[in-house]
């Protein structure tokens, strides 16, 4: 699939078919996560598949923003203490967001790519998760990516146009 | 160009020809930028798209991340008071991080393949940008994605492999 096709046609699905993902298709979408751009290179990403029915009904417990039943979550997590380290607290606290979420679009893209549906989701207890997940405090988990077989995919929410772009400066 | 291809095909590019890029090309950039989901669909970014020489001179001055002399650099914001009304803190200080970066993703690849080398950047004076660029108070750069025609492209930093990726829940 073309780039631009990819990215008009994606969708964030919120149904999913009552089937698995194969395991090397999840692996591919979390490596072409890692083909992100990082601040600094620092790659301080973490990854976190999860299938196993059981731990996802109590990850979707604490995750409001998790719906439908998704055969597969890709839990993108960020080792902080290694960010704090490689780039201070902007990248503790800020490229560790950044590039959480273009690892979070490659992935999208790829399982679109692929047929897939995915929804990113930001809403969701992080602690919750960490302690389900026997992650240690370092490992912060900062965006979960459903993915599935599409049930159903809604249409795209329109995009806004009016006051969006400027050229050379802001014209108020 | 195919997706994946895009996704590691893409490089950050940091020394670029010294010819302009068309208008045309630059604003559907922005336009593959838009099609990243946004937290709650809030859509607060806003994109101000440089190309004026003296004013690229200037934001590079403030820019410690912008290397090269991109012929145009397409500035990410987020207009903060729409996304604490929309989504509270989570909204305003993350979500506003997450969607900008997603945009950039997108607008990278788009850029990529259509032969074009970007950079994403978030090494900058935001406040030093906004001055410069006539932005108001509640509309504040977030990343910088230089544009132009690569004269150089590096090759790919090596992607770690090793304990990064876990299944079903972490092993230390």
């Amino acid at each position: 699939m073309e780039v631009l096709e990819a990215i008009k046609g994606r969708r964030s699905v919120r149904s999913f078919e009552d089937r698995p993902v194969e395991k090397e298709v999840l692996v591919l979408l979390m490596e072409a996560g890692v083909w992100a751009p990082s601040g600094g290179n620092a790659q301080t990403w973490r990854f976190v598949l999860v299938t196993d029915k059981e731990t996802l009904r109590k990850i979707k417990m604490v995750s409001p923003g998790l719906l439908g039943r998704p055969p597969a979550v890709i839990v993108i997590c960020q080792d902080v203490k290694e960010a704090l380290q490689k780039g201070g607290t902007m990248g503790s606290e800020t490229l560790t967001k950044m590039d959480s979420a273009m690892c979070a679009q490659n992935i999208m893209l790829t399982a679109h790519s692929l047929d897939l549906g995915t929804c990113v989701i930001a809403s969701f207890h992080p602690k919750a998760v960490q302690e389900l997940l026997s992650l240690p405090a370092e490992t912060v988990p900062q965006l979960l990516v459903s993915v599935g077989y599409p049930k159903r995919v809604p249409s795209a929410p329109k995009r806004k146009t009016e006051g969006i772009y400027f050229f050379e400066e802001y014209h108020g």
